[in-house]
């Protein structure tokens, strides 16, 4: 008999070669017939392996991460060995699962995959999963591997690296592949498949060995999921920062200037304006003060704050002057300048807490390969401030911290989103910084405040950094995308770095705490989110055109301007189309450009003094005509309603 | 008979052996009583010197900067004979003229001077200079000369170095110096002097040699205006603005920030947004877009601009990343990040011109002893735009420009000012890119635009840049010293560097033109300027706190509080003083800080629902009482007054 450990805690005893699919059964039928995957003493194993030792088990479904890899691993094998039949010549190397589907590189030699092969592939996928084939692992000596593979070289070279009697195949149907294991019970369960493209891929990873083809496909166990899948995908293209980006003007990235250094154009340039003047506006009634400060700094201001120690060799490297031996760094972060500008003059208690805020141009290298559009860049703007308090003030200052960026938040339509409270390892007390009482306090506070406000937290142990808690806000996209935005984090560290201090009420010098906190995170990659979850449609205050006033013909330029004019005393930020082309064209491109409001002009408007109004989106139906006040109104409601004052 | 050519082209003819004291009083008994020296040829001479061969000569007096010279050069030699007097063992070494005065570097040996010496020094000079003695030059041998000074190892190694039968001394009253001439007719005119302070130096500027001590001075014509220029220098010590800098808490330099990179504090950064939005809404006005650019680039992008070769070496160097190989450089000016911008879409006639805006902070080396408050920097920010346009728009634009900078400077009390047009050297045609019917358009345009808006102006040839020419603005500041602020430069050259174009009404392509500007120069710059020539009393609309609510007690926390929202509802910013302090210190303070407005509140006023109200500045007069509403009137009254619209 052995004691099998559930992941519930509770402990069964079955004879031992049990698998974990009679365990599954023991347990209900329901869940047998979903469990697709399982893992044993922390290892992947097959639903049929027999165990035959005390351990713990776990079952996965679809539900589970470790069930959808054990799934698309599976349908790998299914798709090799379409392939194969496909393209006799064809070499298989690897075929592992990832984050969404699998994939297999595959030298095709003389042979050649295209788009119009995807289809005949997925048929035969289905064909074979139709006919239930049992995966079926077992061992094979390195002589019987070697010879089964002795006509490809990279199975061979695997072999070559694995020790006797560690080798092991996976059987299905006519079909027999190299492999560790952790498949669903039979391909029967596979109901859905797509092959989504192909890519070149060196052998290994590595650009001297020979370039394969790269083979990506997804399958689900319902046809239906593969359909909103592949609607995901669609629309997550649509909704694709970059293209939007470049659709709408708001930034270009030039090879001249440098990867990953993005150039805002005009619209994008008065878009990030905005919502730098909105969070100005915000932060000023909340007690912060803007201060200016340089995009260097010494590398001694670095070896201070203890950033050059950590991170030096992999940033850009320092920057030498002609003459006197300096060194100077681009800036990582604001953090050190904003703590020489405390130090700056010497304060008492009464002057606390000081909240220094900055639009702050931080530059961090990042290989370019890694570069992403406006989520991963070299150089972003933080939406950065750093407020010096006493420990009193802590809870206070946190609270604040919070209430700014629930505001900022719901002023975007970010309504879906969930918190991360991270605290120390209490198992390993040396690896912070800052007395046990200050810590004790910190993340009391952070706990206190995240109750308090309602915010739906979680809390994880050995998160911290080394130097305090924090809490960082995850929000979900319009596609269920989760990306981390702001965060708030406690620093004991960096006011022992720089001896920040301020005058008790006992006439004594203290060490103020610090807040690190950025609503945003960073300006790029807050619009790059914004852009995904609005696909453009920025709420109304914010969009960088409000209103497209389209004349008819060049006829109406002074009547056009006039509207301009008025929509602009009321500070509706509006563009004229007044070029020698058809009406129909003038609304397309507005309509490209996702300005909400298109005013149509031409004789009727210009005798009546009105105008007729149509929105973004709704094609098909009827304008409506009013006067330009009326208009003004309707739009400042508008504004107002998605604007709440902080 | 000799031939003498004066400054007004006329010529006569005089006794070969005639002196240009003598030709003073040939012309006029007046202008000979105010000639103090004179040049022949081009070299400075005598006034008793014998002129023998034709030549042109001039005469000059005080008003003229060679006549102060030489006023100045000769009261060196009387101050090096009261010295010398005094401290029988100093040893004197080289004693010139300077913009304002003189200095004599002596080594004191064991003695030692101070300030309690000056007077001592000044009444001897003055002594010496009413006996009227002459100074009188005359030739000596080398041999002599070295006799003379055989205890001066200074004077001796400055003999050394002479050729034998150029060595001249100068002799007045019973004092010898080593001099190459260049005096005043005798002591006697000499009524004013000033030993203004020591400083040290090393012998011929070498830090390897000896510290001699620098002894500072400067003389007048009359008591009266030494008298006015000591006031001045009070003044401009007053209006230094790196003291007011500190005193207004402005900005902040930190040593491990680095030297010459500001640390703008929170009033600081407040004046400069103030500045900068104020200029965004009259560029907006007229047409300009703001972009954002990175602070770095590659080194690329200054290779095909051509700064790299012209500046590489002498700037911070480049920056090298850990991975790739690639190098990027601190951005020393925008205009190739704007290059990239225009190129990011192609252009067509009707588009342009194209006025790309940026606030855009730029790094330069400049060596540590170069560097000098706000004035001389190695970041910062200019108010920076690029107009891209066709040569048949750009003198329209340029007109603009010059409307954009008058406004501004107009709104910010700069009314002293005049403009430099700096044109071709026409003899050096190869100097210059473009074609020469551009450049004559360009001129002309410059010259036009310059005549159009009836600025005061001067043309200077060959001071164009390579590129193209340019309009640079002088402002004379409050002391009356001269600084140059505004600049507009037209350039041929960036957009051949960068391939732009734009496609004509001919369907072709073609080059547009571009314009450098920059109103303010650079907000370090203008604020260090503006902070002197205001001595921080700014125009209403830019004080960063414009109103001083002053309690008598801190029972009155909450009417200064409402006094305070009521202000902020008319958008006057001001600050509350509600600490438990005596209203007069609190005043005194505000003082300082240059508010313009202090608003006192006690009982009487909480009462009546009044505040009595003191301006800046003027101690001694009865506040006024007035509701706050009535207050904030006047103030917005004044603010628009200071404040045109563009």
């Amino acid at each position: 008999m052995i004691k099998i450990t559930l992941p519930d805690g509770s402990v069964k005893e079955f004879a031992s070669g049990i698998t974990p699919m009679e365990v599954a059964k023991s347990i209900s039928e329901g869940l047998a017939r979903n469990v697709i995957s399982a893992s044993f003493n922390g290892t992947t194993v097959e639903t049929t392996t027999e165990l035959t030792t005390d351990g713990a088990l776990i079952l996965y479904t679809w539900n589970d991460v470790n069930g959808k890899k054990a799934f698309w691993h599976s349908t790998s094998h299914v798709m090799a060995q379409a392939i194969q039949e496909l393209f006799p010549n064809a070499k298989l190397t690897i075929g592992p699962a990832i984050d969404n589907g699998f994939y297999y590189d595959i030298d095709f030699g003389e042979d050649k995959i295209s788009d119009a092969d995807f289809k005949k592939i997925e048929d035969r996928v289905l064909e074979i999963s139709k006919e239930k084939h049992d995966f079926v692992m077992r061992s094979a000596t390195k002589a019987e591997a070697l010879e089964l593979y002795k006509d490809n070289p990279y199975k061979t070279e695997l072999i070559t690296n694995l020790e006797d009697g560690t080798i092991t195949f996976c059987d299905h149907a006519t079909f027999t592949d190299l492999c560790r294991g952790g498949h669903i019970p039979n391909t029967g369960i596979i109901k859905a498949v797509k092959i989504l493209n192909i890519a070149g891929a060196y052998w290994r990873g590595d650009e001297k060995n020979k370039q394969l083809t790269r083979v990506y496909g997804i399958s689900f166990p319902k046809q239906k999921e593969l359909t909103e899948y592949l609607e995901l995908l669609e629309e997550a293209k649509r909704r694709d920062h970059r293209k939007l980006g470049k659709e709408l003007e708001l930034f270009h990235f030039s090879q001249k200037v440098g990867q990953g250094l993005p150039l805002w154009l005009p619209k994008g340039a008065a878009l990030r304006d905005r919502l730098e003047q909105f969070l100005r506006k915000a932060q000023k009634k909340a007690g912060y003060e803007q201060v200016v400060t340089p995009h260097i700094g010494s590398k001694e201001l670095y070896v201070t704050s203890g950033h050059y120690a950590k991170y030096g060799a992999d940033s850009f490297q320092p920057i030498h002057t002609p003459a006197e031996g300096e060194e100077f760094l681009l800036k990582p972060m604001n953090c050190p300048h904003h703590c020489e500008i405390y130090n700056a003059k010497p304060w008492s208690y009464k002057d606390l807490p000081k909240r220094y805020a900055e639009f702050g141009t931080v530059y961090r290298y990042e290989q370019s390969g890694e570069l992403h559009g406006l989520t991963r860049v070299r150089g972003f703007t933080q939406d950065d401030a750093h407020i010096f308090c006493t420990p009193e003030q802590l809870d206070a200052e946190f609270k604040n911290v919070i209430d700014l960026v629930l505001y900022v938040f719901g002023s975007l339509g970010f309504d879906n989103f969930t918190a991360q409270v991270s605290v120390r390892d209490l198992s390993n007390p040396d690896k912070y910084i800052g007395s046990v009482e200050n810590w004790e306090k910190a993340e009391q506070a952070i706990i206190n405040a995240a109750k308090d406000k309602g915010l739906n937290y979680v809390i994880e142990s050995g998160e911290a950094a080394f130097y305090g808690p924090k809490l960082d806000f995850m929000v979900k996209d319009a596609l269920g995308r989760s990306w981390q935005l702001g965060t708030i984090q406690v620093d004991y560290n960096l006011p022992e770095r720089f001896d920040l201090s301020y005058k008790g009420a006992d006439n004594q010098l203290h060490r103020p705490v610090m807040i690190h906190r950025a609503p945003f995170g960073s300006m790029e990659r807050f619009i790059a989110i914004l852009l995904e979850n609005t696909a453009g449609n920025f709420p109304l205050w914010l969009m960088p055109e409000q209103v497209a006033i389209l004349s008819l013909s060049e006829k109406y330029e002074n009547y056009a301007k006039k509207v301009l004019n008025l929509l602009e005393n009321h500070e509706i930020r509006a563009v004229v189309d007044n070029r020698n082309e058809t009406i129909g064209k003038k609304i397309r491109e507005a309509e490209v450009s996702k300005i909400p409001y298109m005013l149509i002009l031409g004789e009727e408007e210009e005798k009546n003094n009105t105008i007729s109004v149509r929105k973004h989106g709704d094609a098909g139906k009827t304008n409506e005509t009013m006067t330009v006040e009326a208009f003004a109104a309707l739009i400042n409601d508008e504004v107002n309603k998605s604007l709440k004052q902080f």
